[in-house]
């Protein structure tokens, strides 16, 4: 049987709904110390972290992964239990197979070859782990980043277990994010009855032009990495059901994806500028999630690139798609990032399940990007 | 102690929350009995109307009104009990007050009045009073117009009592109103994520182009007796809190108040050739709560002028301003139709009341314009 299945099974038995770790850590530090690995446990507010390091020396090659787990929903509607892992054919169900207990396995059993054939690698092995990047992201990663860097303590490369591939494991590997900038729009208006418009000030009447300038903006273009800056608005409210009243306020959420062509300062002058242009009243408030973040090509990325090729003959594709992850707290450090796991078509859904052989072949590229790198 | 005054309160003590009569119209046949009317009692399913008619020939002048009044609202709120005509120096205190008892007796006065003095006056003397124009306005004037209507009766000049005064009786009169012209709008997007927009079609970013150019269009520029069309969005909605999720639908609902310089298919026209020119996909629900109608010089207009500035040496301002009234059911049948009655301030509100002396003012220009009109 596949040690990396094992692993897996094992993980997936650990009922981890995000922040709780339910013992994952525990089982890990085992195995890591027996491999010679120091181990810290970083506990911030309710949330447990881990920080692994084998070896004093750089370049530190650093997995981040978490133990957490989204929750399940409604358990009858899965076909297994989700926290019994459960074997279908070359398939495993079971919540946290793709995202991403089994890339903790397939790095687990790459480190521990990796170490038996190359006990005095070069530079520094590590983990880092935490239990809550399902949930607020808040005493996750970002308060281990800020650890290591009041110590000084640097990564050089960062692989993130994410479930990267679309189709087949190792056919895409995020070597970016865009970053992601909300805001909460209120427009005020006077509110009145629609038969004196003269006494009143219609703020649906005043926002929808300044949007539509808002919706029709080309932002940027992208470049080689990123898709062009996408504008959407999530939400709009005004009135309240009454058909003969001119609502008072209108309310409006939106959200930037962004690239590196731009900064959030920019964006933020810029949709200030639009709304004060069309001379609204309103109060804006901003939420940056992340700032965008990229690794161009260079030794992380050539060696991800080729250890799939060797391992899988794939020419893999450099994507920066899709929502945030904590590669955004990484990568401002200066370290370079990649995300590679398996394919990611039932993650946080009912029924999560991850191709077993997929998994050993995802093991074989870790190992392979290993011998890459640190060698 | 003046006669409407006296009649007021009669009417006031009936506790006539729409759809109730609280025997107010009982009140009235009485009366008009002994000044020689005929008097139908005409039930709409629940809802009780009054057509009361002196003489067989025409014109036809006939008083509309209703009986039925506004709920309180919190009656601890008020002064004095709502129900409980309360004398206040030249002020009377009471829900119905203003909208429209006081108009009702002043009419009661002046009919008795006009018909001691002139018994073999000209033509036709009416009165048409629902009590359902305060609720849904289905089972009253509109259904006693269609009964009139059915059997070839027709009012020549048709005196709304509704309060038409804005400072002092008799400043103001409405000798039209502006139609109203409802719709409620579903704009059809495809929900996705934020970070996925190729994937999806954002319906607000759809609909906020086409809704500026609406609220931006000048869809006429009035005309002597109208203001401009006005076209005013009372709500819009679309999204469901999350702010990483576009939308699926956007919702919006808008009303125009129109002049008569329109038709509601030429408004239903221009609005979905706007809404078809930027793409929508949409579904439009039209509800048309009234015509626009219109009462031009002529014999009625001028006897209420004339009247009101033999009274009160006031020159009255003709108004289409303002929301809908029950003439909008009389005038499509050809009558000229003009709405004249107390001061409107405190109408719908808590501590309703109105000037004793404007009550006898009223009574003076009704007795003067039936004078005027059906000597």
């Amino acid at each position: 049987m596949s040690r990396t299945l094992d692993y897996t099974k094992e993980l997936i038995r650990r009922a981890s709904v995000t922040p709780e770790d339910e013992g994952c850590q525990d089982w890990m530090i085992e195995k890591l110390e027996a491999l010679g690995f120091q181990c810290e446990t970083l506990w911030f507010e309710e949330v447990r972290n881990l920080w692994a390091r084998r070896g004093t020396q750089g370049p530190v090659f650093a997995f981040a992964g978490h133990t957490d787990v989204v929750p399940t929903g409604d358990v009858s509607a899965w076909k297994y239990d989700p926290f019994t892992p459960t074997e279908e054919g070359d398939l495993l169900y079971g919540r946290g197979t793709a995202d991403m207990k089994g890339s903790i396995a397939a790095i687990m059993v790459a480190i521990e070859d990796f170490v038996a054939a190359h006990p005095d690698h070069n530079g520094s092995l590590a983990l880092l782990i935490t239990a809550d990047e399902e949930g607020p992201s808040v005493n996750g990663t970002v308060k281990v980043v800020e650890h290591l860097q009041a110590r000084n303590e640097h990564i050089d490369y960062c692989l993130v277990g994410e479930p990267s591939s679309t189709n087949t494991v190792g056919d895409v590997i995020k070597n970016g994010r865009r970053g992601s900038l909300g805001a909460r729009l209120t427009v005020k208006g006077i509110q009145g009855h629609v038969a004196y418009p003269h006494l009143a000030r219609n703020p649906v009447h005043d926002a929808t032009p300044a949007l539509a300038e808002l919706a029709g903006t080309e932002w940027d273009q992208g470049n080689d990495f990123f898709p062009a800056t996408s504008f959407q608005i999530s939400n709009i409210n005004a009135g309240t059901g009454a058909t003969n009243v001119i609502p008072g306020t209108c309310e409006v959420i939106f959200n930037f994806r962004f690239s590196t062509e731009l900064t959030d300062a920019l964006l933020r002058e810029r949709t200030e500028a639009v709304l004060d242009k069309h001379g609204l009243d309103y109060d804006l408030q901003w939420t940056l999630s992340g700032q965008p973040f990229l690794t161009d090509r260079g030794a992380l990325v050539d060696a991800a690139v080729t250890a799939i090729r060797d391992v899988t003959g794939l020419d893999t594709e450099l994507s920066t798609a899709g929502g945030t992850s904590d590669g955004r707290f990484i990568a401002p450090t200066g370290s370079q990032v990649v995300e590679l796991g398996p394919t990611n078509a039932t993650i946080h859904k009912v029924d999560e399940h991850t191709s077993i052989s997929e998994l050993d072949t995802l093991t074989g590229i870790y190992t392979r990007l290993l011998e890459k790198l640190m060698q």
